[in-house]
């Protein structure tokens, strides 16, 4: 009998979310799955890394659990450091991150937490996904995201990535009749328009709420917001070179050194 | 009299450290400098904004300042994000983040707080710049970097940077004379090896503290790992467009739709 695929299942939501939840699920039809996500919400945590403090790790599997589940007090990208290093005891064939509670297509690739796990498995080598669905309510519905979860997970374990190509696939959150299929786009040009709300403590002293509205400048077709409008499941290649090559040949006629 | 242009400096190591204490006096010779810095270090920050608490703003200007200064209690991103809405009553011309005590090249740029900063201004369309020397220690001498830094910031200030590219500057620790020159670069394909330092707490819990060895995995001469081993100051331009747009056409062939 064949060995069943290592799937290290995380999030940005933490361990008690029903996004996790719904993609354990999933993975435990096409594979061996350990859960290791933060033990409290990250969301917006970006690519942070515990650097001054140490990590907790706590295994929470409960007897008769078809899968083991670890929590850790570090960020997303904590938890598959040390997922790979002190929990698993072989390379993951595959990771997933998600099921996240909103979107992070376009410029939130780079604030998300559930995005920079999977990053984090691409930088180590291991096909990475990170889901996400676009409906922020903690009892948001992600049934009809099953089965394409299913779909691109098990596409995933049989052909591969590129090299060093993580996908950012975020699903509308629509019903199963109205999903239109899965595109494969490239990230919009977008950003957030912050807006701080300004308030004062009792005691007298202003703090601040960072809130926003989201900008879209980018009218693409071949973009993921216009997919994720139209109804597609969005499914973005994403790369951690960050070089900006085309910009190479210009700056090199700055003549920086003269 | 030309208006001065106005420079944005903030860092992730905290509005203490010695070296943005550099970098302000190297931007007050270029310009009006404001100073918006966390109020504690941030490294290891990512890209991470603060979505799930509050964010305090205090003005640290000592009486006769040549510029102001504020700290916030968020991440380096939100520094940017809150200097540009409650701090600065007009766009800035420039926005420096540095200058980070210890390496942000290859890979280091996706877990820096030092270019998320850089970042961010990048993303809300300002010129950005992180610069970073490669010495970890409270008291590294910054002294050679200064020329370096001011000839990089002036030539943005005067030329401007092309669409949405941000500037990495990694400088080795090195006196003036064996500094080389400046050298335009691409990110270095390169990750960490991790081990977790596994201790117990005095009343006999496990934690661990995350530490690692850097490993290069690119001989390329053309990255910054090559100019930084030689002596050269390595900037490599930096977008926030993550799409592996060379992995497009792959992943369409395999017709996610049948």
């Amino acid at each position: 009998m064949q060995k069943k695929p290592l799937i290290l299942v995380t999030n940005d939501d933490g361990v008690t979310a029903p996004g996790l939840k719904t993609l354990i699920e999933v993975m435990c039809d096409i594979g061996e799955v350990v859960v290791v996500a933060p033990d409290s919400p990250q969301s917006g945590m970006g690519h942070a890394i515990t650097l001054n403090s140490v990590l907790h790790l706590d295994e929470l599997t409960k007897k008769g659990d078809a899968y083991k589940t670890y929590s850790s007090s570090g960020t997303p990208a904590d938890c598959v450091k040390i997922a790979i290093n002190e929990v698993l005891n072989r390379k993951p064939d595959l990771c997933v991150s998600g099921i996240n509670h909103g979107s992070n297509s376009s410029i939130n690739v780079i604030y998300s937490g559930t995005m920079s796990a999977a990053i984090e498995a691409g930088i180590e080598g291991i096909p990475a996904i990170g889901f996400s669905l676009l409906d922020y309510s903690w009892d948001a519905n992600f049934e009809p995201s099953k089965p394409y979860i299913k779909k691109i997970a098990a596409l995933v374990l049989e052909k591969g990535l590129p090299t060093d190509v993580i996908l950012n696939v975020n699903i509308p959150n629509l019903s199963e009749e109205d999903l239109k299929g899965i595109k494969i786009c490239r990230q919009a040009r977008a950003n957030w328009k912050e807006k701080f709300d300004k308030r004062q403590t009792p005691q007298g002293r202003d703090y601040y709420w960072l809130t926003g509205t989201f900008e879209n400048y980018d009218d693409g077709e071949d973009t993921d917001e216009a997919a994720l409008e139209k109804g597609y499941v969005a499914v973005v290649p994403v790369k951690f070179d960050l070089t900006a090559h085309h910009a190479i040949q210009e700056l090199n006629n700055w003549k920086l050194n003269d």
